[in-house]
C-alpha cells in the first residue's frame, strides 16, 4: 500500500508537472503569449476630456490596454481617494472611444461587483495583496484579475494570495511585480527583476511589470522597463499623462506621451531580442 | 498680516505641542495609564472550554485582557480561517467567566458592525494597517481600536492609517508594534523597540507590543517583553495556551500557563523599575 | 564502526551541550558576570583635556570603561580620520588619570600591533566585521577583542566572524549588537534586541549592546539602552560628551554628562530588575 | 562679494556638469564603451589544468576578460580560503595562453603590491566596500579597480567609496552592482536594476554588473544578466566553470560552458537592442 501523494501547496497556482503556461484574455489582449502587453494611462482618473487624450495617447504609442484609478488608496486620508463610480464611467468612456480595454483597482470587497461590471480587468492593489476577503470577491467577479505584489510580500507569500483568487472560481490572473521595500531609498522601491524568472518557474500565470511605481521617478522608469522584458515579463503597466504636472497623484512618475511613446519602442526591441514582440 | 498655519499633516494623531498623552479606556483597562496592560490569550479561538480555560489562566496570572481570533488571516486558502461568529460567541462566554474585556480581529468591513456588537476593543491585524476602507468602518464603529503595524510599514505610513481611524471619528486608538520584517530571520520578525521611543515623541496616542509575533518562538518571547516594557510599552499582547502543542495556529509561538505567569511577574519587575506597574 | 562525528560548524564560539558561558576580563571589567559593563566615551578622541574631562565623567557616573576613537571609519575620505597614534596616546592619559580601561577601534591589520600595545580592548567595528585579515590579526595579538555586529550581518555570520577571532588564538571575545538596516529610517538603525536572546542561546560569548549607533540621536538612546539590559545584554556602549554639540564625529548621538548620569541610574534600576546590577 | 561655492560632496566620482563618463581601459578592454564587456571565469581558482580550461571556454564564447579568485573572501575560517599567490600565479598563466587580461579580488592591504604586479585589475570585494585602508592601497597601486557593491551598501556610501580610491590616484574604477540583501530569499540576492540607471546619472564611471551573485543558482543567472545589459550596464561579471558540480566555492552559481555561450549570445542581442554590442 502506498502512502497518498502529499496534497501540492498550490494546487492551483503552481506550475505542477505538465503544467502549461496559462495565457489570461482580455477582449482581445493576451498576456503570456508571444507579444508583451503595454498597458498605459494615468495614475488616477481625473477628469473625463483628460482620460480620452491620454488614452488616444497610449493607443497611437502601440499600448494594448488602459489603466487609471478610480477608487485610490493614499497613505493620508486627507489626500485625493478618486472619483470612484465617476471616474469608472470615464474609463468606459474612453475604452468606447479607443477599443482598449480598462483594467482599474478594487479596494472595497463591497465595491466588486459594481468595477466588475464596468471594468475588462479588476486590480488588486500592492497594499491589499492579503487582503482575503477582497481576494476572495474579486475571484469570484468573473472577471480577470491583476494582482499586484505588495511592498513585503515575499514569492511565496504573493502566489498563496493568487490560490485565494483562483481557489474562488478566478482562472485568469495575472500577477505584476511593482518592486519591493529595502533599503535603498535612491529610487521609490527596489524593482526585484529576479521575481520574474523565479516566477515562471513556479507558476504557470503571466507576470507583467510596473516600472512606473519602482521607479517612483519618470526618468527611471524606461530604464527598468527595458529590463523587465530583458528578463522575461509578459507585460508592462506603465503610468503617462499629458499634463504630468498637474496630475493629482503620482505625478513625478508619470511618463509624458513622448516618453511613453519612447518606451513602447524600446521595448520593443528588446521585445525582439528575446524572441518576442510588443 | 501673517501667513496661514500650515495644516498639520496628522492633525488627530499627532502629538501636536500641548497635546497630552490620550488613555484609551476599555472597561476598567486604561491603556496609557501607569499600569502597563498585559493582554493574553490564544492566537485562534477554537473550543469555548479551551477558551474559558486559557481566559482563567490569563486572569489568574494578571492578566487584564483577553485576545483571540475568531477571524484569522491566514497565508494559505486551505489553512483554517477560524470560527467566525462562533468564535466571536466563545470569547464573550470567557469574558462573562472572568469578567475581562476581550479584544479580536476585524479582516472584512462587512464584519465590523457584527463584531463591534460582542468585542469590547476591534484589532486591525498587519496586513489590514492600510485596508482603507477597514480603517474608516473600525473608526466609525464606537468601538476602540487596536491597530497594529504592518510587517513594512514605515512609522509614518502607520500614523497615517491611525489618522484614518480617528477622522472617521473613533478617538480611542492603541498602536500596537509587532515586529517587522527585515533580512534577519533568527527570529520571524525584528521587534522595533525603538519604535517605542519615537512613536512616544510623534503621537499622544498608546502603544502596546506584541512579543508573540516578533519572537514567532516561545522561549524568546519573554525576553522581548522585558525589553518593550523597559522601552517604555503600555502594554502587551502575548499568546498562550493551554496546549500549545495542540493550537491550530501559531502553535510554536504561545506560552503555558506557567511561562505566561513568569512573563508576568518578570514584566511586572522591569515596569517597577521604569516607575510604572503592571 | 560508527560513523564519525560531523564536526560543529562553530567549535570555539557555539554553545556547544555543557558549553558554560564565558567571562571576559579586561583588567578589573568583568563582562558576562552579574554586573551589567557600562562603557562610556566620545565617539572620536579629539583633544587631551576633553579626553580627560569626558573620562572622569564617565567614571563619576558609574562607568566601568572607556571608549574613544582614534583611527575613525568614515564614509567620506574627506571627514574627519581620527588622529590615529596621538589619540591613542590620550587614551591612555585618560586611563592613567580615571583607571579604567580602554577600548578603541583598529580598522587595518597594520595598525593591530600598536593599538593592541595601548589599549586594553581591541574593538572591531561594523564596517570591519567580516575583515578577514583584520579578525585574524586582533585573535593573534593577545588582547580581548570587541566584534560589532555589521550593519548588514546575520547572527549566523557575525558568528563565524567571531570565529575567525577564536581560530586565530583569541579566547576573549565580546560581540556588540549596534542596530541593523532596514527599510525603517526613524532612527538611524533598527536595534535587534531579539538578536541578544537568540545569542545567548546559541553562543557562550558576552553580548553588550551600543544604543548610541543603533538611535543616532541623542533624545533616545536611554529607551534603547533600558531595554537592552531588560533583553539580558552583557553591557552598553555609549556615547557621551561634555560639548556635544562641538563633537567633530556623531555630534547628535552623544549624551550630555547629565544625560549619561540618567542613563546609568535608569538602567542600573531595570538591571536589578532583571536579577543583576550595574 | 559673493559666498564661495560649496564643495562638491564627491568631486571626483560624481557626474559634476560637463563631466563626460569616463572610458576605463583594462589591456584592449574598454569599460564604458560601446562594447558591454563580458568577464567570465571560476569563483575560485582551483588548478592549473581547469583555469586554462577554463579560460579557453571564456574566450571562445565571446569573453573578453577572466576573473578568478586566489585569495577568497569566505564566511567561515574553516572554509577553502583560496590558493593566494599560487592561485594567482595559475590565472598569469591562463593570461598567457589567451591572451583575455585577468581582474583577481585583493583582501589585504599588505597583498595589494603583490596582486598589482600580476593582475591587469583589482577586485575589491563587496564585503570590502568600506574597508578605507584597503580602498587607499588599492587606488594607489596604479591598477584599475573594480568596486562591487556590498549587501547593503546604499549607492551614496558606495560613490563615497569609489571616492577614496579616486583620491588615493585610482583614475581608472569600475562599479560592479553584484545584488542587495532585502527581506526576500528566494534568490540569493535581489538584483538591484535601477541602481545601474541612478548610478549613470550621478558618477561618470562605468557600471557593470555581477549576476551570478545576486542569483546564486546557476538557472537564473541568464535572466538577470540580460536584464542588466537592458537596464545599461556596461559589462557582465560571470561565474562558468567547466566541472561546476566540482568547484570548491559557490559551486551552485557557476554556468556550464555551453550556457555561458548561450550566456553571451543572449545577452549579445538584448545590447544591439539597445544601440551597444557585446
Amino acid at each position: 500500500m502506498n502512502a497518498p501523494e502529499p496534497r501540492p501547496v498550490l494546487p492551483l497556482a503552481a506550475r505542477l508537472p505538465g503544467r502549461e503556461s496559462t495565457v489570461v484574455a482580455v477582449g482581445d489582449v493576451r498576456f503570456g503569449a508571444e507579444k508583451v502587453v503595454l498597458i498605459g494611462g494615468p495614475c488616477a482618473v481625473e477628469d473625463r476630456d483628460l482620460m480620452l487624450a491620454i488614452a488616444r495617447t497610449v493607443a497611437g504609442a502601440g499600448g494594448a490596454m488602459l489603466r487609471g484609478g478610480a477608487w485610490k488608496p493614499r497613505t493620508s486620508p486627507y489626500d485625493f481617494q478618486g472619483l470612484g463610480a465617476e471616474g469608472l464611467e470615464m474609463l468606459v468612456a474612453a475604452r468606447r472611444a479607443t477599443g482598449l480595454p480598462v483594467v482599474t483597482e478594487v479596494l472595497d470587497p463591497r465595491d466588486v461587483a459594481t468595477v466588475a461590471e464596468s471594468a475588462d480587468m479588476l486590480q488588486i492593489g500592492s497594499r491589499s495583496v492579503q487582503n482575503f476577503p477582497l481576494l476572495r470577491e474579486a475571484g469570484a467577479s468573473g472577471r480577470p484579475v491583476l494582482l499586484k505584489r505588495g511592498m513585503m510580500t515575499t514569492l511565496d507569500e504573493w502566489l498563496n494570495a493568487a490560490e485565494y483568487v483562483l481557489a474562488a472560481g478566478g482562472n485568469d490572473l495575472v500577477l505584476c511585480e511593482r518592486g519591493i521595500r529595502t533599503f535603498e531609498s535612491a529610487l521609490r522601491n527596489t524593482l526585484d527583476v529576479g521575481a520574474i524568472a523565479v516566477l515562471k518557474e513556479r507558476t504557470h500565470l503571466p507576470v507583467i511589470v510596473d516600472p512606473s511605481h519602482a521607479a517612483g521617478v519618470a526618468k527611471h522608469v524606461t530604464a527598468l522597463a527595458r529590463a523587465a522584458v530583458a528578463a522575461g515579463a509578459d507585460g508592462l503597466l506603465v503610468e503617462t499623462h499629458t499634463d504630468s504636472a498637474a496630475a493629482l497623484s503620482d505625478a513625478a512618475q508619470a511618463l509624458s506621451p513622448e516618453a511613453f511613446a519612447a518606451l513602447a519602442d524600446e521595448c520593443r526591441a528588446v521585445a525582439r531580442a528575446v524572441g518576442r514582440d510588443l
